[in-house]
Formats: C-alpha cells, structure tokens, sequence
C-alpha cells in the first residue's frame, strides 16, 4: 500500500485498525500549515471524533531536570505490561527545542519507542502554543480512534503550555525533584493548584530522605489549598523511575481517580466542557487574530498604545477611537 | 451654582477644585448607561486623565465577616490624620447588593463618612463586572484629578472581581479573620498568590491567639510561592481594626513597598502595564460582544456547542463553520 496516494476514508479506516505508519502520517497532515491538507485533516477529525472508547489522558509536567523522560519511559511500559495501548505526545512551544525534537524524544525514551504497544509522537512545532495546542488536541481524537486506551502528554511548561495542558487532560501530574532547601523553588504560580497529584521523582540512593521530607512539605503546600471543585485532594507519591520504585501506586491514584469521577459523572462533565472551552477559545482567538491582523489595527494599535502608556489619552477612549475607525471602514 | 447645567468644562475645573458635590456628579455621569452621558464621560476622563499626583491606589478583599468596613473605617481615618484625602470605592458586581449599597456603604462606615477628607462612593450599579470594572477605573481617574491621595478600593470577592481590583491597584490586601481550624478555607483559588499582604484582623480579646497562629500558618503559605516578579516578599501582619491596633504598621508596610517600588520603577512600571491591559481588554472585549450579539451568531452558536458537547463535531471545524458562514454574510 502507497500511503501517499492513499483517500480521506483510506486514512480514516488505516487510522481504526491501528495502522501505525497511517496513523503517523494523519498527525502529520494535522500539523501541516499548508491550506490544502487543512481541508483534509478536518475530513480526517470528523471521521475520528466520535470513535469513542474508554480512554484516559493523562498530563505531565515538570522543570528540566525533573526525570521525565525517564519517568515516562518507565510509567508507559509499566502501562503496556497490564495490556494497555500507550501513546506520548509533547507540548512545547518552543521553537528552539522543537528543532530538534524529533531526534531528542526518540533518543530520550530508547525502551518505549521500541515497545510495539506505544507510539511517541515528537513534538508538533510550531511557534505559538495556539497552533501547538490546536494540533495535540487533535492529534488526541486520532490516537483515541486509533485505539490507544492511554494518552500521555508532557510539557516542559514553556509560556502557558501547562494551562494548556491541564486544559486537554483527564488528570494532571506534576512532577518534582527532591533537593536541599525551598522545594516549591522554581515551580510556576499556580501550577500547585492545578495539579491533581504531585510526584516526587528520583527517590533513590542518597535522596530517599530528601524526597521524604519534600513529600512532607508538598502535602502541607496542598492541605492549603480549599478543595477541588470536585472534591478530589491531591495526593503527593514518591517514586524513582531510574529503579522502577513506585509507579504502579502512580496508576493506582489515576485509575482510582478516574474511577472515583466516572461515578460521579466529573469525568464526562469534565470532557465535555472542554471540548466547549476548545470551540470556545478557538472562536474567540480565530476573531481576534482577525482583528490585530487589519492594516489599520497594525498602524493605529501602537500609536494609541502609546498614548494610553504615557497617560495622555483613556484606555476606554483610546478602544473607542480605533473600534470606531474600523466600523466606518 | 446649579450643578444640573455646568457644562463639560465647568464640570472639570470643579473636579480640579475638589468640589465634592461636582467629583459625585461626575462619577454619576460615568456610571450613567445613556449614550449621551458617555460621550460627556469620555471628555471628562480626557480632562481628568494627564492630571496626576502622588497616589496610591490600595486593594483591599476579603470575605464576608472578615471585618472589611470597620478596617476601611480606621484605616481611612489614620491615613485622614496623617494628612491625606482618601476616597472609598467598592467593586460589586453582585446585582442583589448593589440595590442596597448606596445605604450600606454608608452606614458602614460611620465615622469615616463624616471625615471631611474622605469621601466614600457606593458601589457602581452594573450586572457585568466588565461594567462595574470600567467605572470603577474611570472613577479612580476622576478622585486623582480631584485631589485624592489614596484611593481604597474594596471587593467582596464575587466572581473575578477580586482580579479586576488586583489589576487596577498598586498594592492589594488580603483581609483574614482568625477561626478556629483550617485557616484558608474558603479562601478562593489563586487569591493568596495575588496578595502583597495578608492581614489578620479580629485580633482582639479571646482570638489574639488564634490571631497570632494563623499568622503564623498563612506566613507559612506565602513562603511556599516563589517570589513576585518585583522581587516583593508578600508579608503577614495581625491588627484589630475594632480597638484600632496594628493599622499603622499596615500603612508602614504599604508606604515601604511603594517607596521600594518607585525606586526600582516597578510602581510606574505597573501602572503603564495596567493602562495597556485595560486598552486591550476593553478593545477585545468589545470586540467579542459585537461577534456574540451578531444574530446569526446566536443562531448558530447554541447548535454548533450542542453538537461538540456531544462529540459529534470537532471543536475546530464547528468554529470555522461559524467564521466561515459569518464572512460570507
């Protein structure tokens, strides 16, 4: 089969029986900015989005230096051992590690990418976590149709990609590295209060200690927090991915989690509103880029900006000037 | 002088003369909703909005019971004694307390209210805080250009409120009260963060040690952020507004932030940041309004969420499908 001649339906139908070179390719006509593979990855979504199964998403974040990939290494063949389909995707708006993505996520998950039940996506590139986004969530609903039961996506937190990322997921996971001193150093305001749990990676060796006690002051940070709108506390784990110690409590918290919201009706409550987030934010993002793309945006914008800036002129009336302009058009 | 026919020009110059009666008049016009007061509006805020002195702009939120009123009231007549003009605003979106505010605020504050250097303005009226917010910005305009040296601005946490107020002040104040237990609770998500100090108030009589322990505990919490981007280390402090202790060690904290701040030029540095933010949020504000208020818009829009809630229809193509048919009008 020339999977470069192949239809929209031939795609769909490689897509459902799992067929993993169709399945690479659909993705990679999602992330192409050319117009005409726009129509065709739209055709391909369609066809994809309501091939439901019982899938969970699952994000992961975490500075550099934090074990990831490592982490997602041992956390997705722990997955595949108990029979489940795992795919990896990452999102980084970055354009600078983009570059060289595709190398580096292969290189850095040597195990997984061998594993015949997982697939890593590299990074869509990109330069603006609008479009990055855009393509992660659909790249979601192929993988979902393609029949992978669990979906991991990681994010270096680069911008808003956390955000964005917790706003793509069924839970979201922090992790963390034990070290001397403030433990919450470096962790991005209001990343705490979106995770779901927090994981204390590389307890091991000489840091067993150091990850027991972040543990111990993580928990604190969180008991800080009022309750999560659906009634979950997030808990704080520690585990080592290097020695294979403490994953398996990982799935448990998830799957428990996930249970816990499935009897609730959280979960799907929680999908579909953000399936109205994404038309939602898509929309309004669609407009406005619109708007700041209009020659006389361009020219009037930064005069005004200007003017508003040095305190001469209202923010309010400096609006009203250039809405008025544009409607006299 | 018949305040009813003073024409635009007048009505500065008595803004200018701190003339009370005419600073309310103003305000009234800002907040009036008929096309033809804005457009006075708009030339009054023109007038008022290159006249600036040495401000201070003080945010300060709390939940119900923490105290709010009786610390306004003290706190407005230490800074009175002090020798400065000081005006009260309220940010209120919540229609059911606006009806009765005009009364409340007033009899709230008592004392305050017959201080010939203070002047206190209930709440905007306005069902949308986008509303609320704008006149409440254009009113801190007008009460600078008359004059005034600090201007408190209280929310009670409705909605977005207590960020609208974050972003139109220069430094913001959490109010506490000290309880028995978990000392955050009912505490908003993401409100600690946003606090340059956190006060604990009722620190009187038999709560003096439940005072000094929650001080203790949310000191503790402040310590787990990292730090502001001013390089600000948000402070803990206990007073008891009602026996009118520890409010001069709050207005010396506020003080030494500002006079840090304008050393650093973050104080000026902040504001400019805030005008351009109103510009743009104004701006895309009114923009969305105009797209949402479009009739093919409410037509469309309830179907195509309907039909992505549903995951019948990516989120993406159900908004290109409305941008499409929007353009082709």
């Amino acid at each position: 089969m020339n999977i470069a001649n192949l239809s929209t339906t031939e795609i769909i139908e490689g897509i459902f029986s799992n067929n993993i070179a169709i399945v690479s390719k659909a993705i990679t006509i999602i992330e192409s900015t050319k117009p005409e593979h726009r129509s065709i990855a739209n055709k391909i979504i369609e066809g994809c989005i309501s091939k439901n199964h019982d899938t969970i998403r699952i994000g992961i974040t975490g500075v550099p230096g934090a074990g990831k990939s490592t982490f997602i290494e041992q956390f997705g063949n722990l997955l595949t051992g108990l029979g489940k389909k795992v795919a990896v995707l990452t999102v980084d708006p970055s354009s600078s590690r983009t570059k060289g993505s595709i190398l580096g996520d292969k290189t850095r998950m040597q195990e997984l990418v061998k594993n015949p039940n997982a697939y890593i996506r590299p990074s869509a590139s990109g330069s603006s976590l609008g479009g990055v986004t855009r393509k992660t969530r659909e790249s979601i609903v192929i993988l979902e149709a393609a029949g992978f039961d669990i979906i991991l996506i990681e994010t270096i937190g680069v911008g808003q990609s956390e955000t964005a990322v917790h706003d793509m997921v069924d839970f979201f996971l922090l992790l963390k590295l034990a070290g001397a001193g403030d433990e919450l150093q470096g962790i991005k305001r209001g990343i705490i209060e979106m995770a779901d749990s927090i994981v204390i990676n590389k307890s091991d060796g000489n840091n067993v200690q150091n990850a027991a006690q972040a543990k111990m002051e993580f928990a604190r940070a969180l008991h800080m927090f009022p309750p999560k709108e659906n009634g979950w506390s997030p808990e704080v784990l520690t585990c080592s991915a290097l020695e294979n110690r403490g994953l398996e409590e990982i799935w448990k918290l998830i799957f428990n989690y996930c249970q816990t919201m499935k009897e609730t009706g959280y979960f799907n409550k929680n999908r579909q509103q953000q399936n109205e987030n994404w038309l939602i934010q898509y929309l309004e993002q669609e407009l406005l880029s619109k708007f700041y793309q209009n020659p006389k945006t361009k020219k009037l914008l930064p005069l005004l900006k200007e003017e508003v800036i040095n305190g001469n002129t209202s923010p309010f009336s400096a609006a009203e000037k250039l809405l008025n302009i544009l409607s006299t058009n």
